[in-house]
């Protein structure tokens, strides 16, 4: 069982008050999975307006279960979806304490289809795995599971007597799962409420069931659509082709330009600013369990894209930017044969950024480079739906040494320092309204099926999350350091 | 009038049989009109199965006329509309006369949309324009009146009471508005009885109103699809983007490599066999009132493509192979953001071919060019919808010096002979099923508005349908030369 290994490996040499608060999130184990089942059973679904009250109802839940254990919480109205907002003030006077915003969502995705779930998806159960008992419902995971993980553990600590190690501010979104449309004006409207020395996130996955990961790098996003325009009219292709300049024969020349032989991105300037990583990380990467073969044949490729020589999977994934192409559309695409030359021909186009990738240097490269490739008689017209710069947490933040220290002494090995190859937007949005770098430790696996039937976290990584959390909170406590030696 | 001037321009120098059938030609037109007015009438439209019987009642309508003019006629039934297929022995005992099948036919497009046609779309009318009346109705050109303006000359000609000077087989369709899908099948079976020396169609237009034109050029066609997968499912661009083959990028490489820098199609052996033009067709070519600006206004550019250097647009349009691009699509195409990878990524892709150019020859070649570049993990399936090769008419066949003869005698001016870009899958049919080459005399004009409201035909063209097709009777049966000097 997970609880006998936990006491065992992870309480050892830990001071007194912290060994209480871990003895406590052990034996309060059932108490804790209780209540998460209790949220869990209501089916926040934040896309279909039929459970508009279910969601305020999560809110209030969540509310209530802030409120009991001392925070100062209150819902906040937005056009959308409620967020829930608390306070903790922390220690009280004294060396000041560190200033945590925790963020996670209360809102789930839908269930559908209802029918490939071994049981109903809003009745949370246990179920023995091959690694323990799961909990299975819509939301064990995502985000429910780990928002409770965290909030246990303030819970625990809480029970000593002794307050909360830093103060704390807990924001619960209710919109994650539908694009989070109101959370850019919350986060400009209470930018000072809401003020901290970092974010703390909670809703991404181990490395391993075994390896504590913590995930320091996020790839930013441009994302256009170009519309490319020739003749005024479709035309018969055989009563004007050679003769006319075929949009669709246009783009393709132009975008099949965009990577040159090597697999680079051909846009002049586009490496601009493209950190290496650095040697410890590569270090890290190189030290990680993973097989690139098996990577591929999950998605059906026996080999891997022509790219960058001598960069690894994991670096182009997490370190290197890219252009991609993800819709293309013009001309006749029904079935059979139709001879046609279209008028206009259009992609959406996406670049995944690194630091320190200058996202509008990125775009005028791209308008630029298309420009000098448009053939007499073509027009483009740009539609833009994004552009974030890509995100790295230097890895000498006090709280990100104290966050390593504390998954390697709960887990018995050091949390690998990973990488994300996409963007998640609310972490682009702390940084940008609250200037707040966002430390993510989450506790799920990649086989955790979210968003899809069956959802689980494994009781053990639920655990874990509480136990871990608890740790922190202690470790920030002891400085700014968090108590490093 | 149109009239006088035939009368004074064209008939000079005839001999005295041709005069008097011309003569009966001009004196006949209100008549001829009548009876096209009645053919105009019907609304066979091919395309509406609810004109189903309308279609039957056209082909009756035809059998019954060329019947009434000595022709053995009779329905020939197929999957789909009934075609009419009638003879005529030509001039019996003697020098063998040349034997011709005319091809036309008696479908029409729908009348769709009716409200912007400036009258009922099947009642005729006579409606006075710059150019003198003009006939409106659907299907006044396209292609009833030109089938009227041939058999209207055989009346003429039989009225002079000693037969046709040439053995002449009529076989008029009713399904070429709607892709012809019984006439191969009709072609296969009935092929001895459709025997002839070459084919008459008159479905094509003059030059000018003033300039009478031959189309001797047809460009073949090859067209596919091409279908490449890449990944087994959809991915997120993020998480997998730059460590995947992308198929749309694939594809766009792939396909914008098809051209070089000059506009050359890149695809190795494909210009095998293409035969530079005559300097007799480049000089005619040269001559014809054509302005390049004018064409490309009319279609909203102000540039030529991008293409071969040294050849004219004419050139590049009748006398050139093409590549192009008639369709793409793959991943997302709505509104906003997707950031998607997908699994696969389609194009429609067809080749204009010319004389000699191999269709199989221009497969091969492509599927070893997509081949050659495919990336590791990408794979192509090819879907064909047809394959057929460029026609030229030798300019030293008899019946086309002769037919050049005539026309110059009816315009006063030569007949130029051009070329058409596109495909006429029904003259390939005639060759590939009955070996036969066609001449294509027609009289419709570039805004007779054929497939749209207001569809006409000048009645001076009618007129010159008739007298032309007469001249042509008569000249064929001056022997094989038409009675060249």
């Amino acid at each position: 069982m997970a609880e006998s290994k936990h006491a065992e490996s992870g309480t050892a040499g830990a001071d007194p008050a912290l060994a209480a608060i871990l003895g406590r999130i052990d034996a309060g184990l059932p108490a804790a999975r209780g209540r998460l089942f209790e949220f869990l059973r209501i089916p926040s679904i934040s896309a279909d307006p039929a459970y508009r009250a279910e969601c305020r109802r999560a809110a209030e839940f969540a509310r209530a279960l802030l409120e009991e254990m001392g925070f100062a919480a209150a819902l906040a109205e937005t056009a959308g979806q409620p967020a829930v907002i608390a306070h903790h003030p922390g220690p009280g006077p004294g060396p000041a304490a560190p200033r945590v915003l925790f963020y996670g969502h209360y809102d789930v995705q839908p269930a559908d289809p209802v029918a490939l779930w071994s049981g109903p998806p809003f009745e949370p159960r246990l179920v023995e795995g091959p690694r323990g008992p799961r909990i299975v419902a819509r939301g064990a995971v995502d985000d429910k599971g780990q928002v409770m993980g965290f909030l246990e553990a303030c819970r625990a600590t809480l029970a000593q007597g002794e307050g909360l190690p830093v103060a704390l501010t807990v924001l619960l979104e209710g919109e994650e799962e539908c694009g989070s449309p109101s959370l850019e004006a919350l986060l400009a409207e209470r930018r000072e409420e809401l003020a901290a020395d970092f974010a703390l996130i909670s809703d991404t996955n181990l490395w391993r069931a075994d390896i504590p990961a913590l995930t320091t790098r996020l790839r930013g996003l441009v994302y256009l659509q170009i519309d490319l325009d020739g003749p005024s009219r479709d035309l018969h292709s055989g009563l004007f082709g050679g003769a006319v300049v075929n949009p669709l024969q246009a783009l393709t020349r132009i975008l099949g330009a965009l990577h040159d032989a090597a697999g680079r991105v051909a846009i002049p300037g586009f490496y601009d600013g493209v950190r290496e990583i650095s040697a410890e990380e590569a270090a890290i990467w190189r030290g990680l369990p993973f097989s690139e073969s098996a990577f591929l044949a999950e998605i059906g490729l026996a080999a891997p894209a022509p790219g960058e020589a001598g960069r690894s999977t994991l670096e182009r994934l997490w370190a290197r930017p890219t252009a991609e192409i993800n819709g293309i559309w013009g001309g006749y695409t029904g079935a059979g044969a139709k001879t046609v030359i279209p008028a206009s021909a259009h992609a959406k186009l996406s670049f995944r950024l690194v630091p320190d990738q200058d996202p509008e240097a990125v775009i005028a490269g791209l308008e630029a480079f298309v420009a000098a490739r448009l053939p007499p008689g073509a027009r483009v017209h740009w539609q833009r739906f994004g552009a974030s710069p890509g995100i790295a947490v230097a890895t000498d933040r006090p709280w990100l040494a104290a966050t390593r220290r504390v998954l390697a002494e709960e887990f018995g090995r050091e949390a690998v320092l990973i990488g994300s190859g996409g963007s998640i937007p609310v972490v682009e949005a702390l940084r940008r309204h609250l200037g707040l770098e966002t430390l993510l430790m989450g506790f799920g696996l990649d086989d955790d099926r979210i968003h899809s039937p069956d959802e689980k976290f494994e009781q053990a990584c639920f655990h874990h999350a509480m136990r871990a959390h608890a740790r922190l909170l202690h470790a920030l406590g002891q400085g700014p350091a968090g108590g490093q030696r």
